[in-house]
């Protein structure tokens, strides 16, 4: 594994302040002491408490982008495509679960960044939303509103990093194949 | 329908607001100036902000209790006591978005009330994992790991609220029937 530089210190130790006590509430002095370092020396690092939230938000959002572009340039199917969805959500949540938490609790407090963000977000969602109609077009989806389908499938998803951590110690692969049963052949036998 | 009571309507539009600026940053002037009465009056009706809050989310989660309770009390198999937890979600999310806003983004400001809460929602929690281990054990589920399976289907639940309304006129039977099928008999053909 990599050292990790100062500024990406900074960043996670910050994460977990946001997603403890709220974005709004946590001071630049807050985090310097949660470091033991100086709040003036922060400063080398990083501009801002605003440019924390930056770091932490738009580096997820563009991990998500990233895999979404490397799933719709496959050749697999349309449920082959909603599997690796899956365990791309997966994956994000368990690296980076406090970055989610601040994400999902604080992205509304984005300045400058917010309207790229929003950008990011609704692409992945269009992407996700032509994935399910390409797939009930082919008839490998059942036919639903791909709203629904699409907002049910994604509060599970964007919900993860809540109830992930309570499960300790988790295994990527078997929490994948877990949600992909439940949430594409269904629950019933 | 019945005549609303002023404390009524004043819990109704207290709801809106919170959704609107959060729960922290409303005062009972915001919302006297939203009624268009005196802040003094107000008082008439209910003692605080806080009061309010307890209003709203006791009463929801009171009806997913009572709900939850003639559900488990039904002669019904596990994946039709299942069904009919979809529309009791779809029911009160149709019923009381702005409501079920101010409680997923606020409960934690419950004062006096927060133990209740908590408990009301670990029962409820309680009541549903039976629901599915039950299910389970007689076969009628696929065999997975029911926290996975009751935290999946609980996110899309409770976040409906979030989609809903950007769907226009909804109709509860439609939508209960159309995430039923998503979520029990999954998406594959």
């Amino acid at each position: 594994m990599l050292k990790e530089t100062r500024k990406q210190e900074i960043v996670r130790v910050a994460a977990k302040l946001f997603k403890k006590k709220g974005f709004s509430a946590v001071t630049m002095r807050d985090l310097a002491k949660e470091m033991g370092i100086k709040a003036a020396s922060l400063y080398n690092h990083i501009d801002s408490k605003q440019a924390i939230l930056q770091e932490i938000v738009i580096a997820i959002a563009e991990d998500f982008t990233t895999g979404m572009q490397s799933i719709i340039a496959s050749d697999c199917s349309s449920l082959e495509k909603l599997e690796q969805i899956i365990q791309l959500h997966v994956k994000i949540a368990i690296e980076n679960t406090d970055g989610l938490s601040a994400l999902n609790s604080d992205w509304m407090h984005l300045e400058s960044k917010l309207e790229y963000y929003l950008k990011l977000r609704q692409d992945y969602e269009s992407n996700f939303r032509h994935i399910i109609e390409t797939g009930i077009a082919s008839k490998e989806i059942r036919t639903v509103n791909p709203d629904v389908l699409m907002f049910s499938m994604l509060s599970t998803l964007r919900t993860l990093y809540l109830w992930i951590p309570k499960k300790g110690n988790v295994n990527p692969k078997e929490l994948s194949a877990s949600l992909a049963q439940i949430l594409i052949k269904g629950i019933n036998i």
